[in-house]
């Protein structure tokens, strides 16, 4: 395994935009994010695509860092004047994101396959790495709470996550294949990582499609390792309601808790310098450990956890 | 005829904008516009009504005065964010603008009626005149130039009117009627204007909806007098190609020229001052003339202008 290995990163938002930041500076092209497509979301009739843009706008060195989402530098006029005419507020697109959502939305109702139009756009921003959507079809995270099954951004954005989740649905996933560029990816792999994303709604949606699952399982047959990253430091998430679902959920709120999750699809986890202590529990459930530290503050500590990550399986 | 009539002013953009700001001091909301929809366009995916969002930007009072088009201070992070992406950049949409288009899109594609819609925007802004689209179906506009028919917004915008227009055709005509607000409305009123825009693109549009010539010569039956306002002074249009579309359509590029096309529909012409020597010709065609000051610098200027079209009637 060297530092140039192929490599796949599954990622939802934010942990998995930073890690993929910093994979991107060691790997370049070289590096193939999936990202969950299960927090799309439908406003103003526009496809939104939170966590692709996301991933988008990070690697492409736009991202706004305070916020976790968007552009750097971003306004709003556009989302006022939607507000002007009554449009609801709650989930406000800024005025540079709204010009992805549009041609997004213009070239799929066209007819154009996603993954498509989401590569055209990364590449008009520069972005090296590709980013594909975990598949073309739409599929949407939906959360049972005390208030009923609410749609994954409504609990996320709108309720501010606090209903509590009893259970977790995909709708569409029965229908949702891998891509022929995702399979491609994964079978061209030498190296497979889960970014310390949510293991519930960013994860669990790609892993559940048809056909990703299957392809990461041929891959191992072939000895490619998956690492996958803790989301959770010191019992918390770095950012989100993962903690808050890992127990709610009938689970450990720990870096343990995530390591269970992920027991028969990775084969190395890579835990924070705090958690060290869990190490040997992870081990104890087949999982290699890599215990470093995990916080990704910035450019220099995404490339540091992402230098960890491609060199954790060769200190196996 | 007072200057309380309910009134219904046939508008394309900038004139009708403006004369219809100067209506509408008048008389709030016993004004009805009904606009073009012919210059009509979908860009990125959106419905753009060009004609309809002048004229309700200006009743609004948020209109741009320089440019004739937009809203006053409008910004354009957007644009340039759709021209990275690779979208053609010769219509840009200001980013309050696409606000607009979005909702319009996404109610109209959601099985809203494009009238309801527009009425809907209209309140959100304090516009107190009704502005009805001429009808619901979708008609575009076309120009047979030297390089085939194009497109409204293409010879307008993208060609700036540089080809020379020797035909005309509204694309959908046959299956547009209009709407049971139009029809009320001309039905309602006791004084009908005919706005300085241009007759072949602006005014001709309209009336060739199914059921509106047949309702304003309804009314007219009844006594309705149809008032038409030049846009030709001195032989020259005030905005647009109106001076050479005349010429390269037969006609003579006059305020003469203009009270040719309108014998049959209108019963009062006003034209500019500057013209005075063209009334005795205008009125040998059987129109009754009424010379004034029809330039609109300010708002004082749409105010005066529109006063005179509301005495036309009782001048006579």
């Amino acid at each position: 395994m060297t530092h140039q290995s192929r490599t796949v990163l599954l990622a939802g938002g934010v942990g998995g935009a930073r890690l993929g930041h910093g994979l991107q500076a060691h790997l370049g092209d070289r590096l193939t994010v999936v990202v969950n497509t299960g927090d799309d979301l439908e406003r103003h009739g526009l496809l939104v695509s939170p966590d692709h843009d996301t991933v988008m706008y990070t690697l492409a060195g736009i991202d706004n860092p305070d916020w976790g989402w968007g552009i750097e530098g971003e306004t709003f006029a556009a989302a006022e004047m939607l507000e002007r005419y009554g449009e609801e507020g709650w989930f406000r697109l800024g005025d540079r994101d709204l010009a992805t959502h549009i041609v997004r939305t213009a070239r799929v109702r066209a007819g154009e396959r996603l993954t498509a139009v989401c590569l055209d756009l990364q590449r008009a921003l520069g972005v090296r790495a590709a980013i594909l959507p975990m598949t073309d079809a739409p599929v949407r995270t939906e959360v049972l709470t005390e208030d009923g099954w609410l749609e994954f951004q409504e609990y996320f954005v709108h309720r501010h996550q606090a209903p509590t989740v009893s259970d977790l649905r995909f709708s569409g996933i029965d229908a949702a294949a891998a891509t022929p560029e995702v399979v491609e990816a994964v079978a061209a792999s030498e190296l497979l990582v889960i970014a310390p994303s949510n293991p519930f709604v960013s994860v669990r949606p790609i892993l559940a499609v048809t056909g990703i699952e299957a392809a990461i399982q041929a891959a191992r047959a072939r000895a490619v390792p998956v690492v996958a990253v803790s989301g959770i430091v010191g019992g918390k998430a770095i950012k989100g309601p993962a903690d808050r679902m890992l127990v709610s959920l009938g689970h450990e709120s720990s870096a343990l808790g995530v390591a269970r999750l992920y027991t028969g699809v990775a084969d190395v986890f890579v835990l924070d310098a705090v958690d060290e202590a869990l190490a040997p529990a992870v081990e104890a459930l087949g999982l290699r450990t890599v215990v470093t530290d995990t916080i990704m503050a910035d450019d220099a500590g995404r490339a540091r956890l992402a230098s960890a990550v491609l060199a954790a399986t060769s200190l196996g």
